[in-house]
């Protein structure tokens, strides 16, 4: 296991005079608490005997139920039995990589990748390969030529993780067509697809993507939240598995936590019958679309030339390029200086990529401060840029910053 | 992993015909849950920016100041920062295991141990060899003996599992001179001490043991829950683990869950501060108490001859011995048809010892379904009394038990 960015991260965003483009933290201060809190009060004084005791291993037949009903609005069609609530869809990720990788074995993920699902796979020793993306989402002549060359070395390939929609880092979302060739190429080497879709129900414009698991129930295990959708703080995610893999998982579940917790539980299955959650999305989207607008407004307005970024139609996150020659890794202790931080792009690979990457994130600060964190963040690479044209590359003073724990490892 | 006898344990716990003496779940309707509900709902509306939103990866630093405070009464010295809070203890022992077990290493549990522990071993490969008990817990001479025999076989030994205090499934308690010896022998042998105490403030007469933790702060790994003293549906646990070792179960649990629960943590930090938390835990045992009088009482007046049992002095369970010649996994069936449910002694050993052994609890029916718990499976015994008496024995039947699922691995 490396140590962890997300970690550091924490602490860099709760000082008061930075502002934090790092975190990936829901504003669930949008949320009508004094409601949220007369729910959870009643529940416990009307229920408490469960609300407070074990719960099964596989989670509430209830709330597996209405997490049924929410897949539906991607397409995905599933019975309760077939899902396993678990603590966030991180556990998923981590019960199905227990499951399934040995050590060497081969996991394909998007490069950038979700930097949890990183640490996750590492701590399993799997061996990750990246597969190129571009703005939209992964490059299936990317993903067939290196099944290909796996399949000729002989490697193991146990599955391929994936971010589809408003992606986490990039801020990208797969085409429809490119999910079609997805799912074929993954029964033509016959590997397994974990699709990752905290942010599905959080687009900007139109109807939910349809999802990979609606195209394809048996080769795809979908992993869901109500992290996002509804409150990060309760831990309740959940598996959609084929069904020997969803018994698998129940007993690696319980081997894990025993149980997840009927209060979490039983929280979100109030929630969702008697609270208008689908009128609450469409507030969280309204304030995630001007807070979107807001940095890429920003960003037109205040990059230096040679900057490029992602333009993401949902979700939290934009993914910036730096101009050639400079270090995100190496800028970031600058950065904080500036009173601005950001996750440099190289924690989103296993690989050491992303050098000149990073992601910026607008899910939590309101729009004034991400107008102000992005003209600190355009001051801090203009300074960059200009060391590098009197001194010819910066890129040398980025290498110290590689193993030197503190602020640059956010 | 095996397929799970907890899990078949809620499905029959839950038939109302069905007297259970099976499962371990604390009687937390027995807790004022109006006030509870008023609690959480005020938390939530007033701090629910933060009881919503994601946690640091060890936990919440008042919450874990307040877990010191509880281990003080244990007589145990630490310090917040090395604590981690966990989903239940489970997840700690979970991570522990992955922490320090390679596949074949042994690990050393008291004969018989916490069926989820067994579980949690078993899927990490490791090979659990048991240590012999009587009444006064795990015995010295036996541990000394193994430890001198594993040494001499040049097998690695990862740590000695232990639940000192009110065992479960025995029920006994460790004395305090064999607490000594313990510690003496795992210095001599090198061998870490994981200590599992979820019953330690559960004891019925005088003041709480003193903790192995509380002698040796470099050695033991201590594991608390607050599933008996608050509510086992929170799951909130903690691991105190010396310096090292907690660092490296922050990164395992951010790995396996990215973070615990803050509504959770909230909700029992809240509860420590303004509730009567020690008040609660005295009625707690003295309810368990009634109920463990209740069984000891039946037990003396119905059971037949040829049965012994242990005499509890705190926590939930009983460890009752049939007669020879009778086989307690072989009978469940039959004790189910008498309504009347139990844990066959067979699933708390890695090695397949425990037929004639059942684990009965008294922590979650009431005296009166105690007794009528009790006298039901008196006429069991009774019944398979006569059978072996006419026919000379139920070992053969009983054989047909073992590979059948359904109620039988109840």
């Amino acid at each position: 296991m490396v140590p962890s960015e997300i970690r550091a991260l924490f602490a860099v965003a709760s000082r008061p005079e930075v502002v934090s483009l790092a975190g990936g933290m829901p504003y669930v201060s949008a949320l009508p608490l004094d409601e949220f809190g007369g729910m959870v009060g009643d529940l416990i004084a009307r229920n408490g005997a469960q609300a407070l005791q074990y719960a099964s291993a596989q989670g509430d037949p209830r709330l597996r139920e209405q997490i049924c009903e929410v897949m539906a609005l991607e397409g995905v069609q599933a019975c309760a039995d077939d899902v396993v609530v678990t603590v966030g869809a991180q556990q998923a990720l981590d019960l199905i990589t227990r499951i399934f990788v040995n050590p060497g074995d081969v996991v394909l993920a998007e490069g950038p990748s979700y930097v949890g699902a990183l640490g996750t796979f590492a701590s399993y020793e799997a061996h990750v390969v990246h597969v190129a993306m571009d703005e939209n989402g992964l490059i299936p002549e990317a993903l067939e030529d290196t099944l290909a060359r796996l399949r000729r070395e002989g490697r193991t390939v146990k599955f391929l993780y994936t971010v589809p929609t408003f992606q986490n880092p990039a801020g990208v979302t797969l085409s429809a067509d490119r999910r079609t060739r997805l799912l074929e190429l993954a029964a033509e080497y016959d590997i397994l697809v974990v699709e990752d879709n905290p942010y599905g129900l959080l687009g900007f414009e139109g109807e939910p993507m349809r999802a990979l698991r609606a195209d394809d129930s048996e080769r795809v295990i979908y992993l869901g939240t109500f992290s996002k959708t509804i409150a990060s703080g309760l831990r309740v995610g959940w598996a959609l598995a084929p069904h020997a893999v969803r018994a698998k998982l129940v007993l690696a579940a319980e081997s894990a936590v025993l149980c997840h917790s009927s209060f979490s539980q039983l929280a979100v299955r109030e929630y969702l019958s008697t609270q208008p959650w689908r009128e609450q999305i469409k507030e969280f989207r309204q304030l995630y679309r001007e807070r979107r607008d807001a940095m890429l407004d920003a960003l037109e307005t205040l990059m230096p030339e040679g900057c490029s970024w992602t333009r993401p139609a949902g979700g939290f996150f934009v993914w910036l390029t730096l101009p050639d020659g400079l270090d995100a890794k190496a800028m970031a202790p600058r950065a904080i200086a500036e009173r601005v931080a950001y996750v440099p792009g190289t924690g989103f690979y296993a690989d050491g990529n992303g050098r000149r990457d990073m992601r910026i994130s607008y899910c939590y600060p309101e729009p004034d401060r991400i107008r102000e964190g992005v003209r600190r963040l355009a001051g801090v690479i203009e300074g960059e840029l200009r060391t590098r044209d009197t001194f010819g590359g910066v890129g040398h003073r980025g290498s110290s910053g590689v193993d030197t724990p503190g602020p640059e490892v956010v």
